[in-house]
């Protein structure tokens, strides 16, 4: 059984709009918003529990099984008039499905060998391009230092096309952090910091070891705390006279590096 | 010696408007628009010619360091009211700078050993992070068959950070796409398809050899035509369990992954 709202004035969808428009109301609840028909169908596939649904009567037969399947869970629903769904995002078309989920990640796990910090970046689109590769190269997790973008904004969300669900992301200080990369392996995770034209090419390190790669952000890169912090730079040969990559490439490029090493018999 | 526009009806800024908006104003014209101080300079340096520029009093002193150098070099110059320039563009700031350029790129080389192809690309976003990867990482041609979007639309422009400036960028058919691999070196250019899960794996092809590496549309991937020209697919092997990169990003690996190649004694 549903409710349906077809107010925007409705307190719920206040703490809706709320939610995708203020960094705030997220903090403060702990809460985050996922639309569309492929990420809430991620969303059911990794069994993440869902806080409530709202729905409009015209969204697709894929929507539809969505809300059937939240139902049957015991999800609270509410069907929302369409404009007023719409309405709701300034950026994007929900797809007429729209999920209230916590923002509750994966436990950090007491040991890791992949770590990813993603250390003062600002692009929301960038960030979510860096949680979807990071999750297909089998990171397990990222650590957000203070400075860093808001994980659950919604085009971080968006971009990240279901990597909240595959890694355990947590906000973090650099005290934490070193403490969680000097307990996570036997003999402690490497730090090392990706920076344009610095310290070891990428194709000589050793990338096999426990290790936390460290991305700083677009403009100023990483902050002094990290470079404190890191054990070795890390940079991208780029033979064509033109040094300069996009942050999510570059981390992109380090990421499967990563994953080729270990991959190597 | 500058006129001053101020008014947006001024036909001369009509003809910018357009060329920012449309993709008709810009093949019939020949032209595009660079907008900003970085891209500005990104010009400037690469010798670029400019047919006009267009500046705001307010720009900054890297601003009008560029209209003196234009100004010596003989370019129009158009100074116009900043509200005026500012209006011409509907995302972006232009910094008070604006030029417009012939799309006159490069000449294709005869030979070449690392060309790129992007075919059925719809995001422009996408197009100009991928245009900015391959000038670092070396490629010297890129190709556009039909069906991918504009390479001198503003956001790829944009994305692009002077790699238009860099690279040998044409528009081309299959059939002159299959032509210019069959002559762009000595046993010809071997085609490679990037595609999810198909193929051999990046790590284990051979990419040392002259290659042409297509990069398909986001949705729907590449087009039939490129499916019968390419010689073989390529994927990048992903632990994660969560087979998903950004079009751009899986560009950027595997055209790093040609220089890792390249770079090995």
């Amino acid at each position: 059984m549903s409710s349906f709202l077809s107010s925007s004035h409705n307190p719920h969808l206040q703490q809706v709009r709320a939610l995708l428009n203020q960094k705030s109301a997220r903090s403060e609840s702990g809460l985050f918003v996922v639309e569309g028909v492929r990420l809430a169908e991620e969303t059911l596939a990794s069994q993440t529990p869902v806080k409530e649904a709202y729905f409009a009567a015209s969204t697709s037969e894929r929507g539809h099984k969505i809300i059937d399947a939240l139902t049957r869970r015991g999800v609270e629903i509410f069907e929302v008039a369409e404009p007023v769904l719409e309405s709701l995002s300034a950026t994007e078309t929900s797809q007429g499905v729209l999920l209230v989920l916590s923002q509750q990640s994966r436990l950090l796990p007491s040991q890791a060998d992949f770590v990813v910090i993603l250390d003062q970046l600002r692009d929301p689109g960038n960030m979510g391009t860096i949680l979807r590769a990071a999750a297909a190269a089998g990171a397990q997790v990222v650590l957000l230092p203070p400075g860093t973008t808001d994980p659950f904004a919604p085009k971080v969300v968006r971009a990240g096309m279901g990597a909240h669900f595959r890694l355990a992301l947590h906000n973090a200080n650099w005290a934490e952090i070193r403490e969680y990369c000097h307990t996570a392996a036997p003999s402690g995770l490497r730090l090392f910091l990706a920076e344009s034209g610095g310290g070891t090419s990428c194709w000589q390190a050793d990338l096999r070891e426990p290790l936390a790669l460290v991305i700083g952000g677009e403009a100023d890169g990483a902050s002094p705390e990290a470079r404190e912090a890191v054990d070795e730079l890390l940079h991208i040969p780029m033979p064509g006279q033109f040094e300069s990559l996009n942050a999510a490439v570059a981390a992109g490029i380090l990421l499967f590096e990563i994953v080729r090493q270990r991959s190597q018999p």
